[in-house]
């Protein structure tokens, strides 16, 4: 690929998607995939591959990703992967690497290493059935950023707080999404 | 384990978990954990392994799952791993797999197969800092079930209803989860 890249991503390849974008809006619609099989107990496995996105229909996957959820026993589970609720911390992580990296490197700084550690609390009584008033769902998530980069603290805090603004997943978590659920017939 | 298995699930566990949660409120008090590091461009690596719940450290996982994330081509990644709104649905889907198939079997309805098809619209104008109108993250996402399990239809719908009150992933998708990040000093 031809352009400086910094932070191992091409400058000029994300300076033209930008420009790409402000001269055909449709280029930044995206709809992405994935397929779940359950297999045994809580274990199930999603197999992503294809996505439409910049105008076309994505082919640069010859296989697809493949990412097993299950539980552990003190959960009913066999362990043969992270569970659920472990997988939104890890897209919350790799969604916020992505726009801090790009963004660096969009702004001219190198990043040396950066890292994230998350935690999630969350209550099962909903999830059992003995409760309607405890939510599901994390009551809260804790992120904790440790960042090597080039650039003085001032600068660092405040891309992390233009990449909070921008980050797809912080926006799913932090904000309610529509999501409708049907039984095929 | 001792017990009646249906689905891949023992029955008694799930029944003595109700119990020890009614009887211990404490003991539905979970905090689960990820650590991510980045690697270069998109690419970033998440590691699972302890949590606390059950009013213990878990010790069940003796090695890390490692989950790779990274971004195709088009979005200037390498394709090393689903992207983080990819690992989204993923979630969502390994989340409604464990709601269905343990409620089925608490329920005593045997299920045969069990799988989902999920896409997400995501419009990348935020990302690419060119709109602070258009949200970062997913606009929506469709979901389909497909289940074969012994019980007549409308019992499969009303369990579809159950699972979704009580999905945790779904919560933390469809309403507010409060998030907190923080730069290590």
């Amino acid at each position: 690929m031809a352009g400086k890249q910094l932070n191992g991503v091409n400058v000029q390849q994300l300076v033209d998607t930008v420009n790409a974008v402000k001269a055909d809006p449709d280029i930044a619609r995206f709809r992405f995939r994935a397929e779940t099989d359950w297999i045994e107990g809580g274990h199930s496995r999603t197999k992503i591959q294809g996505f439409y996105g910049a105008g076309q229909e994505d082919a640069s996957r010859t296989k697809p990703f493949i990412i097993d959820g299950d539980e552990p026993p003190v959960l009913l589970g066999g362990n043969a992967g992270a569970n659920a609720v472990e997988a939104v911390l890890h897209a919350l992580a790799s969604c916020l690497a992505v726009g801090f990296v790009y963004n660096a490197a969009a702004r001219g700084i190198r990043v040396e290493n950066l890292g994230f550690r998350l935690e999630g609390d969350l209550d099962l009584h909903a999830f059992l059935g003995l409760s309607d008033r405890i939510r599901p769902g994390y009551q809260n998530i804790k992120v904790t950023y440790r960042v090597k980069a080039d650039a003085p603290r001032e600068q660092i805090v405040e891309l992390c707080d233009y990449v909070q603004k921008t980050s797809p997943v912080l926006d799913i978590i932090r904000n309610p999404v529509p999501v409708t659920v049907a039984l095929e017939s």
